[in-house]
């Protein structure tokens, strides 16, 4: 039997928040939530108090429906939003188009009408480059908007900007779906409440993070406006999202949002993401590409830098085109962390470019 | 902050293994993979082990691709093996036509050939009730034969039997796909390897079960023969069955399958349902309707019975018209449990009948 | 240049309707609505005159939407009627299920839930084998029944049969469909006009025959409770049955429905087939295995038999284990054709069986 | 019984070339493929001789599988080049893009990944833009290119243009596939025969369109590389693409390909279109914005002119926000026609700006 680890638990890099693993309040959680039967599919206990704390956060009127993976509650949230002859307009940045096989459309039927940006932030008016055409039988009917909040390229819409695009995709008939799988960075960076940029703002359906900000695993399709959704319990089956030990997911999820755990992990991770921003900003060689709005910096680094430095920690190519490169920050990176990330990286861009 | 359960860890029915919660060995198994940054979506140290792991039970040429749940394990194992135009031939009783909601339908897009089994098990006669009519465009193309090991009803399928039907399959140019959801009891049943009803047998793709014998969650689909499948990794994340933090499936899987965890569970629940087949067989009224192969208990009782034994001791109806019940039995069933429950069912049956 | 025809235009056989070519009206119909520019897609005269003709059959509630084939009338038609977690109870003989490659499952993601019948005939009993479950989110939701008028196996249901199992579909929450792709046959059967068996019976939508009673190509999905379906020209198009210069189609299905040539069609091929009943009843070694009630007859014929006559006389196979075979007429079988088969029937089994 | 047509066989406009009707010579074919008994679903003699008339267009490896429309033979043609994780990159005004309302993701379950051009003509470095990522399970992977030919914008894919693709398309492994709905206006504009930019120039496999050059309905999936696909037949049934009397769509390509007159159409749609363009070209107030190369014509007119030209001549918006409309010829076009509708143009021009 394996009783030792099989991996360096003191060793972190710069990949991903879901390199990180899992914050001990929730193993915490994990083993009270332990012991006995419940019922199965989501009958139980810990998913019955779930729905109590996501209120407090979302309001009275929000349900929520746990699911394995954030794939899995945008394709539950999202098909539960639209007909079948549906399409969601989406930035071309966001996860639904770019990282999911397709599952939008291959699991749920459904087309993405997607929209440049410079951000990823979508705006009215970039909605209506995609969104016309309703009623005509040969075009996907654009129903629903999506946004990421944070973005894909870690910036974050405010509340305004929000409530924008939800009033503006009201008005033409359409729902609004926010990824949230980072929701707490954004919350976390805009110093508001989750609901202020949510249910206030607009938001009908939200696909809730839990695995990047320290959980095991587990999301939840938290629906705002019930009027906006149809058959999610067939549906999160159907998509073979459906745990039968929900209790288990459930009890993650009220470790994070019961109390501050998803505000002061994503806080932290935040500040480390600033620190890092702050630490490199101004080297000679480094172009930082855009804001740093939660727990990634986006930056631009001399050509074999980004290679050397991987030696060391682990991180992605974003435009492996412009050399531009993703460093993220999670709920367990250190202050030390990115101390010597950043020192590695002066001693790297000296390399190339003595002083 | 919720610090302590929500629910009673010491109550405990006969509804379903899944019921049950997690064994503290697998606990004890995540807390040893945390900390610290793993590769996500599957490059992890973890995942590693346990294709070495799993290729102890079934060969050398064993490839595990860990998913969420049992569904997801079915649905990406049946879509890698068949072509679009590809139908299955199963028990009228299998979890995958009645359980799934139509996912292997909806999401892979397989039709589904089922045949009446007088105890869910297929032989090569039954499976010739829908495996014909190859090359006809206006059928869906009968290309793989699902069983499920233990059946739906609890039994198990021998080795003789397995064998038998994958030579019958493969003879037909058909694939032969295992569900093993509850694979352990099967092997406790039969009290054979794992490998002596699945690769020796000439079974291609097995779905390996976890949740229902002590994990949180995960399954995984094990390839057997590497010539049946094809782009498991691309099905797997566009089924949305992709785990980012997947060393923690992949240690619970390692927990289970390392040592003897898996046995000794399977072999206790087992025990516990025949010694609950023991204690109610003979009693008036009580009709014993399946051989109890596995954790599960099939019977016939009196009209009211079931559902005032149900006020203490939750469990299913099986069939309302018949009157037929589950009562299944987990990792964590004590014998005191059984006794219990046979009392109380001795009881109603007297205030029915009385002696 | 190609001047003659590459086939023999005297040459008939008993293999199925759709063998058979266009009825003279039809080819005139279709020269008489060329020329000119119309409206491509559905907004042409003759799709508006098209409704006129079929709200006369089925009643000024009733919208028809002219469609490819019959296999798209019914995945437009039963996806229509049905949210995506739906499924259809039918019986096992039901086009749907036998000879549509599964695209009722694979295009509309509708799951099939079939029931064995003597005569390819549903009852409000044999539904029930299959219509419960409501509100459980394992099981695929039964919300529709489909019906085949005539049947697969040239029987045809009553008024009274039709009438019962609409009530009793919808008490239970359930929608009617019936496959209509020889409703003409039934209409001539039953000596009772179209609406009588369909809208008067309760019906909700039916899929409309043409091809199999003298057109070139063309069915329709005839709305008759409109409550009861959602987006058909949005499923049409995506289901890739939105016909370009659909005022072909719709010429067609007028051609056929406007005066009375869909009946006396129908009741010829009906008239040919009770003739080719009497002609081979009590033969010696011909057990006729289902009642002639539309335009084919099912036998049993000795071992060789069939074989040897379909030298002469294309046919089919339906039951290879029990040499039952199906005799299909047309619109355009005479009586000699009739009687030169049951002449050669004679002899082949004279051969076997000498008197 | 109506006898006489619904409408005015003389008018005709410039909205599509699918608002025309049937060639003569078309409905002549029909009538000569009538009469007698032919197997159905494709085994008849029509589709094995049309077989041959295409393999003298395509060469001998060619095979060819008729379908109803347009968009049934891209998504059949590209479902069965594509695994269920492969995408399509395409232009942004792509027909299966823009136009089959998501048939190819919904049906067949294929990904799009768009990119957007000048004048909807794909290049080696355009397609490079979504070109990436193989082996990336989180990637819908880009294994085929469609181009269209002649584009949705009227231009034309020299044969330089097409080998290119073909060559680039190739050396990354992907095969190419050309949407060739309008594919007898490209040779006319090019003056080469079919196999010239097909075969020849490394397409794998063509959607051979019908309909738009004079068919009532029909196209076909030509395969020119036959190790590029699989299971057309089964995909082409479950696709609802099969159709029973297939005699009849045989016998129109025939009528169409086997001699001159699929060219001799498209060469008068053509220079209809030319003379289009000559008679309007330099007007005050109009732009042209394509180059015409086939049937199409497209401008940019002052606000206003269209609507009023519209009373007497349909034709779409192309572009509402920058008032460019699209003029399209067709097989019946005549002289007459252009000549009014030029002299219509002009007048109306002067209305709004007075010379």
């Amino acid at each position: 039997m394996t009783t030792t680890p099989l991996h360096d638990p003191t060793s972190r890099g710069f990949a991903s928040d879901n390199y990180a693993g899992v914050h001990p309040e929730v193993l915490e959680a994990l083993a009270r939530a332990n012991g006995g039967h419940q019922i199965a599919y989501g009958e139980d206990v810990y998913t019955a108090r779930l729905q109590e704390v996501l209120r407090d956060h979302f309001g009275a009127q929000a349900e929520a429906f746990p699911v394995f993976n954030g794939t899995g509650a945008n394709v539950v949230g999202l098909q539960s939003m639209l007909p079948r002859w549906g399409a969601v307009v989406c930035a071309s940045t966001a996860h639904i188009h770019t990282d999911e096989n397709a599952a939008p459309e291959r699991v749920a039927g459904l087309k993405l009408l997607t929209v440049p940006t410079p951000d990823g932030k979508l705006t009215p008016d970039l909605i209506d480059v995609e969104a016309w055409g309703w009623g005509d039988e040969h075009r996907a009917q654009p129903l629903a908007v999506s946004i990421t909040q944070t973005t894909e390229l870690g910036t974050a819409y405010s509340v305004d900007e929000i409530t924008a695009i939800a009033e503006h995709a009201h008005s033409l008939g359409m729902k609004l779906h926010l990824d949230g799988s980072r929701i707490s960075n954004a919350a976390a960076s805009l110093g508001a409440p989750l609901r202020a940029f949510t249910t206030d703002a607009g938001v009908d359906v939200v696909s809730l993070g839990g695995t990047k900000n320290g959980l095991l695993y587990g999301e939840a399709v938290v629906v705002l406006n019930p009027e906006t959704v149809a058959g999610i319990p067939f549906l999160r089956k159907l998509d073979m999202q459906l745990a039968s030990k929900m209790r288990f997911v459930s009890a993650q999820l009220i470790a994070l949002y019961e109390g501050d755990l998803w505000l002061e992990s994503a806080s932290h991770a935040n500040a480390m993401a600033a620190r890092l921003r702050s630490a490199v900003e101004g080297l000679p060689g480094v172009t930082l590409t855009q804001a740093t709005q939660s727990n990634a910096v986006f930056a631009i680094v001399p050509a074999g830098v980004a290679d050397r430095l991987r030696e060391s920690f682990r991180f992605y190519d974003w435009n492996p085109a412009t050399g531009e490169v993703r460093w993220m920050c999670a709920f367990d990176t250190t202050p030390d962390d990115i101390d010597a990330f950043a020192a590695a990286l002066r001693r790297e861009l000296e390399a190339v470019a003595p002083a």
